[in-house]
C-alpha cells in the first residue's frame, strides 16, 4: 500500500511528500459531471454508499493523488442532529429550519443517537476500503464544531455569520450546550468512521477566521481539543481556515496534521505551529488557473518552503469547479516526480 | 471644532481617544430610515447632496461621535470608469458588465477623466462641510485599487473572489494596466475630495485578505503606496481588513492611521504596525448585540489595550444594519466618558 500520507502525517521518514486536493472528489472530473447529471441531486450522492464510493475512488484513478477523502459533506452531522440541510445548485446549503433561541437546541439529538443515523456514510467508507484495496489511504471528516453551528444559526453560508457571531454573545449558554452537543456527536461520528475503515480524519475549521482570537478560543478550540484527545487510534488533521491568530494554539492540539491557508507563508506556518507537527497545504486554488509553467514553479517553490518532511502537499482550499483538469495534473505531476 | 480624530491621526496628545463607526451614517438610524423610505433607492441618496449631507449629519447629532464620513460608496469609482453599478436591496452590489478579458481595460477611462464626474461626492462634501460647521472633522473615502478591481472583475460580493484573482494569474499586465487606471482614477478623486473639504481620508482594502502574502504585495499595496505618497495634504488612513501578512508592511506606508480588524489584538497590531502610527479599531461588531453590561466593559478593555493616545476608536468593520442603536450608543458614550 502507498501509505505515504500516513508516514508523513506520523512526522516518519518519506521518499517524497504526499499530495492530495481538498474536493478532489467532484467537479473537477468529467467522470463525476457525467454520473451527477444523471442523479436527481448531490444529497443522493451522499447517501447512496455505491454512488458515494464511486466518487470517492475518480480521483485516485485520474489523477493519481496519495489519498482517496470520502464524499460526503460536513453538513450531515446538523442533519442527524434534527436541522435537515437542502443543496440548492449554483447556491451552496441552505436550511429550512435554523435555531432561533436558546431553547431550541434542547431538542437537538447528539451522541449516538445521532451519529448511528449516519450508517449511509460508514457503508460507503467500508465499499471504498475495500474497492481501494489498499491502493491509498482512506480520510473520513467532520466540521468542526464552530462550523456546524454557525451553519445551524445561519441557515446558509454568509459573508459575516453575523446571526450565528450574535447567538454567541447573546446567549453563550446555549452556545456551550449546543457547541458541546455538536462535538459529543462528532466524536461518535468519527470513531465510527474510523471503525468503518478510515484512515486519518480531518477536522474542517472553515469558518475559523470570522471569529476573534478570544472566541475562537472559548467556542472553537475548547470543543476541537476534546475531539483531538477523543480520537487516538488514526492521525488527525485540523484545518482551521483563516485563523492565523490561533496557529500557535492549534499547533498544540492533540492532533497530527495542521491545515494551511494560503494567506500564511511555509515559513509563518512552521515558526507558529511548531516543529512537531506535519503541515498540509497551501497552493492558492486559483494558482490552478495558471499556465503550467507557472503552476510547476510554484508547487517547487512551496514544497522547498515547506521542506519535503512532515508535509503533505494539498491546496489552501477546495479545488474550485472550473479549474482545467489539465492543470490539476500539471500539479499533481509535479509532487509524483518528486520521488527521489 | 473638536479636532480630536486630526490630532489623534498626527499622533498628537489627546484628552481622551476620538471614537467612530464604520458605515455609521446608514440603516441604524431612524431617521436614516424614515428618509431612505421616501427615496427610488440607495443610488438616489448618494447622487444627491443634499441627500447625502443629510445622512452623513444624522450620527453626529443622534450620537455625538467625533467625525462624520461623508455617506458614498467605494463603487462610484468603477462607475465613472465605464462599469456602473446597481445596489439591489437585501444582496449588495451588482454589476451588469464587467471586465471579461484584458482588452475590455482599455476603454476603461482613469484619472481626471473620470474623477470630474464624480462632481456630486465633492459637492455633497462641500455642503456637508458648510453644515457641520465645524463640529467634527469629516472624513472622505476610496475603496484600494485592489478590492475596487475586484468587483469590476467579479461583478458582486463573493465568498473567494476567484474570477478576480484567476484574471491576476492569467493576466498579470492587463491586471497592472487596470490596477494603475484605477489608482489614477483615485488619486485625482481624493485629491478633489480634500479640496471639497475632507478632513481625512480613508482607503478602504475590503477584499484584502483572500490575497496571498506575495500577490497582496504586487497587485495592492503597490498601488495603495502610490495613493499614500500622492495624498500629502490631509492624514491618509488604510484599514486592509484581514491582511494580516502584511500589516508590517502597512506600518511602512506613507500613512498616517492603520485600520484594524476584530481579529487582531491591540498587542499583535502594535507589535507588527511599529510605533510611528496610530492604530484604529476594532471591536467586533457583533459585540454590539451583547447587553450593555458587556458592550462597556469590552471598551474600557480595547482601549486599555491599544492605549489612549495614537488610537482611534471604532469598529473591527462597519456596524451591522441591526444593530439596536442604544447600543451603539452605549459604546459611543462609554468613549465620550473617558475625557480626563
Amino acid at each position: 500500500m502507498n501509505d505515504l500520507l500516513l508516514r508523513a502525517a506520523r512526522g516518519e521518514q518519506v521518499e517524497r511528500p504526499p499530495v492530495w486536493l481538498m474536493r478532489q472528489a467532484g467537479r473537477i472530473l468529467p467522470q463525476y459531471k457525467a454520473l451527477r447529471g444523471k442523479l436527481s441531486g448531490f444529497k443522493e450522492l451522499v447517501e447512496t454508499p455505491e454512488l458515494a464510493c464511486e466518487v470517492t475512488i475518480q480521483p485516485i484513478d485520474e489523477l493519481n493523488v496519495d489519498a482517496a477523502i470520502i464524499f460526503s459533506d460536513i453538513l450531515v452531522v446538523p442533519e442527524v442532529m434534527g436541522l435537515t440541510y437542502e443543496m440548492i445548485p449554483g447556491k451552496g446549503p441552505m436550511f429550512p429550519m435554523t435555531i432561533q433561541e436558546g431553547s431550541d437546541v434542547e431538542n437537538l439529538l447528539s451522541g449516538e443517537e445521532a451519529a448511528v443515523q449516519l450508517d449511509y456514510v460508514y457503508k460507503a467508507l467500508q465499499l471504498t476500503k475495500k474497492e481501494l484495496n489498499g491502493r491509498v489511504p482512506l480520510i473520513g471528516f467532520s466540521g468542526a464544531p464552530w462550523t456546524i453551528m454557525a451553519y445551524m444559526l445561519e441557515g446558509s453560508g454568509s459573508k459575516t455569520f453575523s446571526k450565528a457571531r450574535r447567538f454567541l454573545y447573546r446567549q453563550p449558554v446555549a452556545s456551550k450546550v449546543l457547541l458541546q452537543k455538536i462535538t459529543d456527536t462528532t466524536i461518535e461520528y468519527l470513531k465510527r468512521q474510523i471503525k468503518a475503515g478510515a484512515d486519518l480524519v480531518q477536522i474542517f475549521d472553515s469558518w475559523a477566521g470570522i471569529l476573534g482570537p478570544e472566541q475562537y478560543e472559548t467556542f472553537s478550540l475548547y470543543y476541537i481539543r476534546q475531539i483531538c484527545e477523543a480520537i487516538t487510534e488514526v492521525p488527525v488533521t485540523v484545518f482551521a481556515k483563516n485563523a492565523w491568530f490561533a496557529l500557535e494554539s492549534v499547533g498544540k492540539l492533540d492532533c497530527n496534521v495542521v491545515g494551511i491557508d494560503w494567506n500564511t507563508t511555509p515559513e509563518i506556518a512552521r515558526s507558529k505551529v511548531g516543529s512537531s507537527k506535519t503541515l498540509q497545504g497551501n497552493l492558492d486554488p486559483c494558482l490552478l488557473y495558471s499556465e503550467p509553467d507557472v503552476i510547476r514553479a510554484a508547487t517547487q517553490e512551496m514544497v522547498a518552503g515547506f521542506g519535503q518532511q512532515q508535509y503533505i502537499v494539498n491546496l489552501g482550499h477546495g479545488v474550485y469547479p472550473d479549474t482545467p483538469l489539465d492543470h490539476v495534473k500539471v500539479f499533481v505531476n509535479e509532487v509524483l516526480s518528486m520521488e527521489r
